[in-house]
């Protein structure tokens, strides 16, 4: 060995030395990180953006997140979130929304559970009001009131109920109009109808945006929404209102989750909000032409979440990369039997190890691609919305209204497919750390808890995947039974004569060129959503879409693969900095073999989009050979994500590589080697140093007893 | 609604009643669930003594666990641990091997960190001086010194390190001869041969079984093993051992896991392990001629995890199952729409819902087979080795060795496959709770947290599933080269010249008939095992295990699944209760076609073990087919696992079904709604009711400063 080797303690040998093999490997780097990071933020200037908030944030005593954060219990979480809001509603006052987005997204992987307190005020509960309120609503409470600068009021999103989830249109809180007083009364009429899981209510929110049937003259008229006050400006609760804590969660603890029953409680007319529904003076409802829209609020959080899953996948493919370059264990294929001398090899040069990782570290480059065109689109089409709604543009609405719509099938099978790709990769990712994965400071178990409410909050993934994958059917029988063309992301839909049917072209996926030639993945993977969703769609004319449930999320996740890898191909065909382009498409094809092909090689050969023989050579030589061609890189690849030790927190994960090092001194420092017994000790010495049974059962059963006994 | 209902508090409607719609389907049950529960445990006698255990837990106040087990932090976790293990130990001092056995077994469902703590010092430390000591050793520690009993000494097992988990072979620390004190002197001499992980090390142990290099006269012997105490009598630490706490890990948080450095600690030549191995007063090596044996201290555990998967599968599916019975959302395509009355649908009855969780309800049943097998196995095979070493009977010996080697792949496989697909039922199941299933109190993220450590400790999954199939291909290389036959489980791959080359039989599954016949089934499995194996062999011959990692895996999880389905049909077709055979043989139906085929379509269809036809079939009709055919019986199937509530520990997974009130309860019980502010409220307080940015800036950034400053 050449490299210097230091130890902070006396060692009586050589001990490991990742730190020279990361930084070894990093030397030999042919990726510029600097160059990649401009490309998966789709700018230099929201790279460098990044960077500077990143240090804002990581000099600041207060956001300033550590290894300690993980010995965090619900209580000093909670107390420890409260402050991180309250120091960051300092920041956040003086942001654009530019600033303010990424600002989010990266507390969403330093602390998600703060990124959602935040994210419920300023995202739902505002959104919910802009969605729904008029003008002046919007107005009143957003700029005038300072919610949007959390100062005045915190808001809290009333949707779901103890007994209603992923159908809003049933919940069964009322909000009932009392003429006499010009008021509506809110209510909670029975234990299912408790507002439930509701972010920030246990112990924050000074509001609540509250969807509850509207009820004028026992006529009901479905689901609205309305403001209501749950605490006063002294922070104590309004009189009707009765809140509870939800208590532990599986994470994120640092968010007051709370339970709300309204007895009875009173708000004035003109806190329903009113875009689209008006309650008169009189008790005259004026309904909604535009309903479609009052739902936006979630849309933005659907957004974000892909942007979470890609910085999540970025975040934790990082860490069991460093790890898997410093670790070494058993002498492999690789190592000369003969050599004594030889280190034991290092984990990623297991090619079972890299196909294992990989495939995430790849996710995280295609579905940043995927993130930025639909956070791109969901600005410019409410952007457009705005506009047509201010200058009364009724033509104007209408189209923003198709553009949403499309924007609920693909941000709906994007956020649902990543969400679980990430807790997937969160999940494989600890794994390959082995036993060290387990442990709190390496981050993956936090990640995991907090993370994997992404798969069921705001659109139940199942649900939004099968959402999506109706549109798709009922645009494929549209195209057959009326010839009407698909437009938008699905537009390939109308492809479905020529991939269909006796006469149609057969396999698109021969052999091993095939499956690497992105632009002929691309289209396999095309034929693949036809003919899957045409013998969907002939089963759903007999059958009804619940029977397809199972097929309906494979198109889902079928078709989310397919928007994020053609934006990502299109991204780097378009970018200008041709030294990063043969890394990324070598990405793009691992991801393309694992995360696609391999895991759906049934569908591709059953359909007959694959060949045999493109499948034998897929597991033979294609994803070994990708493998390969990754290796060497692996360093500068993840390099390029620009996460510094503050944000990938986790001790075997640091830049350094120093994995055993970092790793026992966080450990030491947080948990002081024992000087004293445990508190518990008591315990253990009362079981240990206890009489015989014998004696403490008074010798009452032993031999001579009985013979006493017997007598 | 005939069925009466009730509610707790005042109702201004009526609510929802999951309790009647979970007692209608009780009613209408066709299993008898205590029959069921007879085969599912072996019989009847072991079924009658689960219950009577499980009584005593129940009714005793330090070891009954209910919900607010999930609100403990790890310092309580810590202490309520050490005073239930205290109270188990007067238990365990009366209970015969088979009632320690399973009452082991049960706290591994209700408290896995107990279960740990006790594993280890009873498991770990008792098996490794059991398989690596002399009779005489294992009288000594084991009976004089009470360890049996928990009393006097407390083990930990020091295997794993800082640097090295998997490859025991590789461990640094040392065991040095001193010949002048006739002592060995274990050190630790660097930072990564750290003993790490240690369970009960922290706070607890008095004893370690240390892994050590062995050696004598600067010659490196390899790993043996030592006792070596840790803390003296009154439970203080020996001079040159040093002790921390490993702190928080991602589940578990009940076992004080640690790490050991060892300084130049001496003991007493004889307290090196020496069944195998022997230093002689004058420093003489007698090697090992059974080595092999010395690792058997892990086989225990391994097997055990297997029982464990099947009552976490059990546990689990009953929970989701539960809730999807009383859970309605939508009104799915059951309901007739014109009915406005019509209740909204059971989860349950949504065919995606069943495909989603009747493969983990059919996995705890066809596991439960394969794990009451190896555990018998282990036994007899344990049971013939100590008959044999004691009589000295070497043909004996060399038999049980070859029996020993066959647990090793059974069990390698079984653990691996078995406690991976207990995890993703653990994930599966919570996700089909919704946004409840996130909720602590009703279980599935403690679940997991403490579970998915048996993915990696005690051989790394991975790792595991390798050497069993490294196994596995080398017995088809020796039958190809040698004509050698093979034996055991693994003695389908007899059949090899039958099902490969041009000449061999083709597809076995042609259609849905042939899947649901379940001894076809099987064969096609040995079919799918022997020609992925025999294509693996080939790659083998040419580029060396480590390339094939990915198909090894795959092949040991088809071996784990071979092993079990055919124990769970043999032991079907031999039990005597004839009711309870067809819910059984559909379970086992359910298990091939979703846990197996629909998992490796690709390669059943890439090897031609099965027609396309016949997995499209699979997905339209059998898989459907099947679900309508366990649906009308769920109940019944679920409550056959007779697991009581206390075992199930989960809000809206109890025996009444009534899950929004107990839910309610649980949470209002542990977290009383609010009477007064939260303790952090003065953070959110300083926030909310913070002067404007102006003032807070002194008026210095104004536009009436900006004048003067300007003149």
């Amino acid at each position: 060995m050449s490299f210097p080797f230091t130890a902070k303690n006396v060692s009586l040998s050589k001990g490991p030395d990742p730190r020279t093999s990361i930084q070894v490997e990093r030397d030999a780097q042919k990726v510029n990180p600097q160059a990649m990071q401009y490309f998966l933020e789709g700018s230099k200037e929201r790279a460098e953006l990044i960077k500077s908030l990143t240090q804002q944030m990581e000099r600041d005593p207060i956001l300033f997140t550590d290894g300690s954060y993980y010995d965090l219990n619900k209580d000093q979480l909670r107390e420890f979130t409260a402050a991180k809001i309250n120091r960051l509603s300092r920041y956040l006052e003086g942001d654009s929304t530019e600033v303010f987005n990424i600002r989010s997204s990266l507390i969403g992987v330093i602390d998600p559970a703060v990124g959602t307190r935040i994210g419920i005020n300023l995202g739902l509960f505002l959104s919910c009001i802009k969605g729904n309120g008029t003008a002046e609503q919007v107005k009143y409470w957003a700029v005038d009131k300072h919610t949007n600068k959390i100062r005045g009021i915190y808001g809290c999103f009333g949707m779901t109920e103890l007994a209603h989830g992923s159908n809003v249109a049933g919940v069964e809180t009322t909000a009932t109009f009392d003429r006499a007083n010009d008021e509506f009364v809110i209510n909670t009429p029975h234990i299912g109808a408790t507002k439930w899981w509701i972010g920030g209510a246990a112990h924050s929110a000074t509001h609540c945006s509250v969807y509850a049937r509207l009820i004028v003259d026992e006529e009901d008229y479905g689901v609205k929404t309305f403001v209501v006050p749950l605490r006063d400006s002294n922070h104590d609760l309004m009189p009707g209102v009765t809140v509870g804590d939800i208590g532990a969660k599986m994470g994120r603890d640092g968010i007051d989750n709370g339970w709300i029953q309204f007895s009875s409680v009173r708000i004035p007319r003109f806190f329903m909000l009113q875009k689209f529904c008006k309650v008169s003076r009189e008790g005259k409802v004026v309904l909604p032409p535009l309903e479609q829209l009052s739902y936006s609020a979630l849309l933005g959080g659907r957004v974000s979440m892909v942007l979470d899953s890609y910085r999540m996948l970025a975040r934790v493919s990082t860490i069991a990369l460093r790890y898997a370059i410093g670790r070494r264990q058993f002498k492999g294929d690789n190592v000369d039997p003969d050599d004594e001398e030889a280190l034991e090899t290092q984990l990623l040069d297991y090619p079972l190890h890299q196909q294992r990782l990989f495939p995430y570290l790849a996710a995280a480059y295609v579905i940043s691609a995927g993130a930025l065109k639909v956070e791109r689109t969901i600005e410019e089409t409410l952007d457009v919305l705005d506009k047509a709604v201010a200058s009364n543009d009724q033509k104007g609405i209408f189209k923003s209204i198709e553009g949403m719509k499309s924007l609920f099938v693909d941000s709906g099978s994007l956020k649902s497919t990543a969400t679980w790709l990430a807790a997937e990769g969160i999940d494989q990712c600890r794994q390959a750390c082995g036993g060290h994965g387990y442990s709190a400071y390496n981050g993956f178990g936090r990640a995991y808890n907090d993370w994997v409410v992404q798969c069921t909050w705001e659109g139940d993934n199942n649900v939004l995947a099968m959402n999506t994958s109706k549109t798709l059917i009922k645009n494929i029988l549209a195209l057959e039974d009326k010839g009407k063309a698909v437009k938008g992301s699905l537009e390939f839909l109308n492809q479905l004569k020529e991939y269909t049917g006796s006469g149609a072209n057969k396999v698109v996926l021969n052999n091993a060129k095939d499956i690497t030639d992105i632009k002929t993945f691309i289209k396999a993977l095309e034929v693949a959503i036809i003919r899957l969703g045409y013998e969907t769609a002939k089963i759903v004319r007999k059958e009804k879409f619940d029977f397809v449930g199972a097929e309906l999320v494979n198109l889902s996740k079928l078709k989310a693969h397919h928007y994020s890898l053609t934006e990502y191909v299109r991204r780097i065909e378009e970018h200008d900095d041709a030294s990063v382009k043969p890394y990324l498409y070598d990405l793009g094809r691992v991801y393309a073999a694992t995360v696609v092909l391999d895991k759906f090689s049934g569908i591709f050969l059953t359909f007959e989009v694959a060949s045999t023989s493109a499948i034998t050579d897929l597991a033979k030589s294609v994803i070994p050979n990708l493998c390969k061609q990754i290796r060497p890189n692996v360093v500068g690849l993840t390099d390029s994500f620009q996460m510094s030790d503050m944000i990938i927190n986790a001790a075997i994960g640091k830049y350094d590589g120093d994995i055993y090092e970092n790793y026992f001194d966080l450990v030491k420092r947080l948990n002081p080697p024992a000087k004293d017994k445990a508190p518990y000790s008591a315990a253990l010495e009362a079981m240990l140093n206890r009489p015989t049974i014998d004696e403490r059962e008074r010798f009452e059963k032993t031999i001579e007893t009985g013979e006493i006994l017997s007598k």
